[in-house]
């Protein structure tokens, strides 16, 4: 199976990105962590990233806050899919690393997810794994079964917390 | 292979969609268009989703403007892919499509593309189909090379124009 | 009398939907709590919509945060008002919640609140109620007048305080 | 039938308004239209509010732009519902009327649609007064009918069009 | 001396307008404090303001929040002039304060300060008092050498505080 | 009587400072209009706003666009009130400008208007001279008045224009 | 002297470049134009920018729109300083630019100027220079003066144009 | 080597001016460290800012939050660069600061660096005196090499965190 690379542009945006290792985890989808930092450790990132689909990786996961480049710098230099999770820092609430991962030009995507949004960020991946994979397009489905059955768990016991 | 598809809310969004339309053309990768609304039309948009898997669909790109649902909607139905493209209308310049379609709750991911980022939504659904495609992935490369020689080419002439 | 329905997208919700029950509760107002999550839980939240008028519901209060989807894909489902509570969350303060409340395409409305407003929801769904029972009308105006002296009691102490 | 009180702040407001008179039209609602100024008219916009429920109003639309205080002044004069359109002008898209009409404190809500959506606001008002008219109940369902099926027909034609 | 009106929305507003209350007891300016809301008490707010110039007011200060009108609703009534101070509350940051406050419909003028800015709301008041009175001119000079010599003693010790 | 300063920041802010003008001009004020830059011309704008209350002026309008810098930088030069207008340019709509002008730190008023506000920012003026000239109240009033019934004569034939 | 380096990521931002390549003309500042895009070239972008100290560059100017990573990818792999303009396309006015270019990790600063603002990237360069260069800090303060003049001569007939 | 100006607003910035402190001692540059406010002590900024060249500085750093007009106050009295750090405050989360600083007219530009981004303010600096001073120069390129090395140890250990 292709492995998920997960990359943060600083150890502070572990505590977030440790939710999407535990998604990946609780799929059994091998990964493969790194801290690169698009402009502290350009090359490491380039390298990476130049490499990323023949080291049989099926999609790269970027978490990075403020001027969020890291997810646009990788995805230029691959085109396997780049998700990228706009980390909140500071008094803008994660404004300007989503407009920074998720605007684009033409040519270079990145598939942006919500600010924080690092489960989001696996089960995307995982989706796109699930595309040839019938065993993992099931366990997203008994996911989203679990999913909605919590939630209706809750829903039968609501009227009697209010 | 499989193919794409591709939703928009109103034909209004139809000048920005029809760029995703030809670039997956540009790829030979089969797709299906439709006009589904998340509200107007919700059974419609439903049943597409729920069927989406099994009836051969790799992802599904969302266009959607306003409080864009659509992306959500069909996420919500389905484990493959969707892309949510936000589409600007009014005075508020996307700021209210985007923040609807890539704030999405956990569960349920939306791989957003920037306002009005149609290139872009069909680029990265190739790139999700490249990865089980050795000749996808070559002609994605190609595009790369083929966008880097035309900034290129500009840069050359670019001092004479000043 | 008709009931009026309270949705919440996610039990982290309850302590603002509170405030709805609570004002409901003072004036005597029959309603029915869920927890219905318009992505994760679709079916649900269709099937209660769209028998929600003949079910007896004269409005639905929907509460929700991020790409708040909830009232809207209630809206889709019945004629009768939906009321949007934006619910805020994370770093934007409530402004995804409240744009993707209330940004809602022609022809399907949301009525919307202020971000985490649940006591005016309440409030809206019980003067349409009013509309035809004149002692619920009555008792509208009846809580104009206590909130005004509530104000002007301390406006006569105010001054003695600074 | 109650009448749907229509009030703009301005008459540069009517190429918006005009389009929620049609709407009311459309279902035969009587309706009456008036400028009031929150600020410049004060008074006759709260003659107009105070005695709005015994004239036979059963809602009232406010249009209003910038520090948009139309609404929430109507508001506070009565208890039948008030719907608020933000009116997009100048260069902040509208979102000063939205914040304006949407923000309200607690104990006077305001019923707020889209910037200028007008069409909304008096469909929001035929689905309150629907409550009590299986007829006018009978109708939005065949406007949301009819509005799905021109989607559908486009859908039809759209892949024709690409 | 004319007298300064100072008028909150609610109580909650106390621990701001105290320092608007601070700075004009340190100029020995008259003042009368009240709590009015713009749309709880209607009556009373409209009332006060009707009534102000002939009542000895010189300038009214209004604080409100979220949808904030009360500036505006006393300026609606009265040619004195009225200040606004927006109050920051909730997750928009005083935004939604602000732009209600400050984007006044033409012909009705807020003299609008920062968010919070109790401080200079009660300033502008006294350096519009202090047109007709020399002695307030003076000290309001005199506030301005002590400000500025506050600040330039800091900068004296500073170097030795790195 | 005393005179009304008016500065722009740059002649392109002409065609919104004349409203301004025009509005002082119907009521007979006296003014001195300038176009001073905060930053390109730091020295004349000092000079005129150090000497300001003894030349004789009663109150100062400043319109600046972008990081709208001049109404604070006069301020802080006299303590004569201070009125502040942002003007709107560039993508931004105003915003820059706004918070620029309105966010002045405690110790230095500006009294903002809304973004483009000239007419509000001169009746403001003429609202603070009319404290100590009944007739200039009088007109405020007169003027009021004929705005009121300018509105109510249109609310008379709005119907028949729908 | 130094050259001054100009980066655009795209020749759509040729027209507002070509104010920056103005102003250093005007003060004769060698200077070199490029367009490389930071993800469509960024091999050619490293490249430049690696080399770009020895190469004589004293400062580089990049201008780019969206997500407006080229200045942050051209800092990160010099140490000569980097200038960003922000350039606005699209409905969001330059904001999704300008958080991109000025919010950058601490390590690797991008001195950034306004959004479209060309004239003062390329002043902001001659600034730097002038460190060293007494007569190009001797044309600096000429140039102000020049724009000082200006606006004083036009102050001198404005009262006439009103 | 010349020195660096160190200017903020208000004593309450000193917690984030302290980290510009340090890193030009680390770099052993000279500095001098002032408040001054462009509002309540302009003649001292002014003073300052107009003989900063030739009192040896080469470049003025400028901390201010709120309606944040310090730098480009300096800005427009010398010709040195001018670096403009935004300081968060209050519930706009430094947005005001931001556009207060990098919005600066053409003429008189300041280079802006993130909100609250003091350690990158000082570095620009350095790099700016970096031109003349190959020492200089080589001390960046080692922190550079020193931050990347950082967070390459980081990489190497990550993986056993989660």
């Amino acid at each position: 199976m292709k492995k998920i690379g997960i990359i943060m542009g600083s150890d502070s945006d572990l505590p977030i990105v440790q939710k999407a290792v535990d998604t990946l985890k609780a799929f059994d989808i091998p990964y493969e962590v790194h801290i690169f930092s698009a402009h502290r450790t350009p090359v490491e990132a380039r390298n990476f990233s130049v490499n990323a689909r023949e080291s049989g990786f099926g999609a790269i996961i970027c978490a990075a806050g403020m001027a969020a480049h890291l997810a646009g710098a990788i995805a230029a230099n691959t085109t396997i899919p780049v998700v990228g999770i706009p980390i909140a820092s500071g008094g803008l609430g994660g404004m300007d690393a989503l407009l920074s991962t998720v605007q684009m030009p033409s040519g270079i995507p990145v598939a942006t997810v919500a600010v924080n949004g690092a489960v989001n960020a696996a089960l995307l991946c995982i989706q796109m794994l699930s595309l040839e994979d019938k065993e993992l397009a099931d366990k997203l489905d008994a996911k989203r079964k679990a999913d909605a059955e919590a939630i209706l768990t809750k829903d039968v016991t609501i009227a009697s917390q209010l």
